[in-house]
């Protein structure tokens, strides 16, 4: 099947929670984002994360294999360093074959379990 | 009245909660979309669904008939094989006439019923 | 000020809760949508109504006037026909002039008071 | 990195709640939008508002520093004038560079604890 999708991908309102009264794992607050991959090739996805009042970290270096799903919690990457709860952070996403990608957040801390979903906004590179 | 939307659609995060504390069928825990074919012919709705551990599985064809609105829950299709509850999927839909489709997701086995809803990628097919 | 936006939009998910237990108005369980028309003239809205098992209904006609907001609950609208309560539906929308259209829900009926949001989806007339 | 996103976004269900329960400041009732600037040079975010009932008030203008993130609450924004709570409200957004941009809402005042996020509408300027 054909790749489907976009290379660029961003969200702008992330932050991971701090509290939280779930069960491990499924219940954790997060943020994650889920990544489609059509194709029959494997996707390289790069994320750099931008900050308030620091430059940008990264790249963040992900495969997503071919014709396959992976979801990806920001909770869980550490390479070039982890990062910290409760603070606020975007996020660019480039990747090596189109993809569809959403993002979503679960905040088990407040008095509900709250859980949004959006799709992250597709980005076209400019000229 | 004209077609309106687009053929191709997709969403990467989707998962059928497994507990619920809802009245059938309204408050049952699922995912599902809602497809509105605007045009004056039958749309034959093709879904293939990706997982985080196997190869793609499908396709599921459902006709969404001429001026009307159809609701599908990931819950009820069953051929080519019923959905396992609590896993991950993503889903491609292709479509025979552009068609305008919403993604949804109730989860009723948290404290809170809670309910999302997005408006599914609408994807280019590639030249 | 320029108008922005489109002048075709549809969203597919549409259903007017039933139950509800909010004070009036503002918790009254309902859909709506909030068109925001930022030109110096007057949009003319037209709202077709899409359902699973007759043919549409409409079209309902509003006015928004120049370089003001307006919600419309589909709770109210009544001409040609009030809506049923617990009813899927369908919406396309029609405007003379573009403008931005989000749709959102408020179910005060379930556990919780949820409200959703989303973008409508901005449609292209086919050529 | 290059700018990447849009430079005109509009988005029109706005609305401050009154009543809260949370704790200062994160869990005030609150609109906000998270502003991401990739580019090299700052973004000057100019904001005009749009209500039901008088003229529109603005702009406000913010500046996002390169390579930044920046969260604008519309509680918070007090030039030309204060915003009132309890009031629809929509907003067009313009900025010297593109940005991404993402809507979210808490309201802490209803029985649960709900935040919604949406992906605003990026506007194309007509021609």
């Amino acid at each position: 099947m054909k790749a489907i999708g976009k290379i660029d991908w961003a969200f702008s309102a992330g932050r991971i929670p701090f509290k939280n009264n779930g069960e491990e794992p499924e219940f954790i607050s997060h943020d994650k984002i889920a990544v489609l991959n059509t194709s029959e090739e494997n996707a390289i996805v790069e994320l750099l994360l931008f900050y308030e009042d620091q430059k940008p970290v990264g790249t963040y270096e992900i495969i997503v294999e071919a014709k396959r799903l992976r979801k990806i919690r920001f909770n869980d990457i550490i390479d070039p360093e982890a990062m910290q709860l409760e603070r606020n952070y975007s996020c660019f996403i480039k990747t090596s074959t189109p993809v569809v990608i959403q993002f979503s957040r679960m905040n088990t801390g407040a008095k509900a379990n709250a859980e949004m979903s959006t799709i992250a906004f597709p980005v076209e590179p400019e000229k």
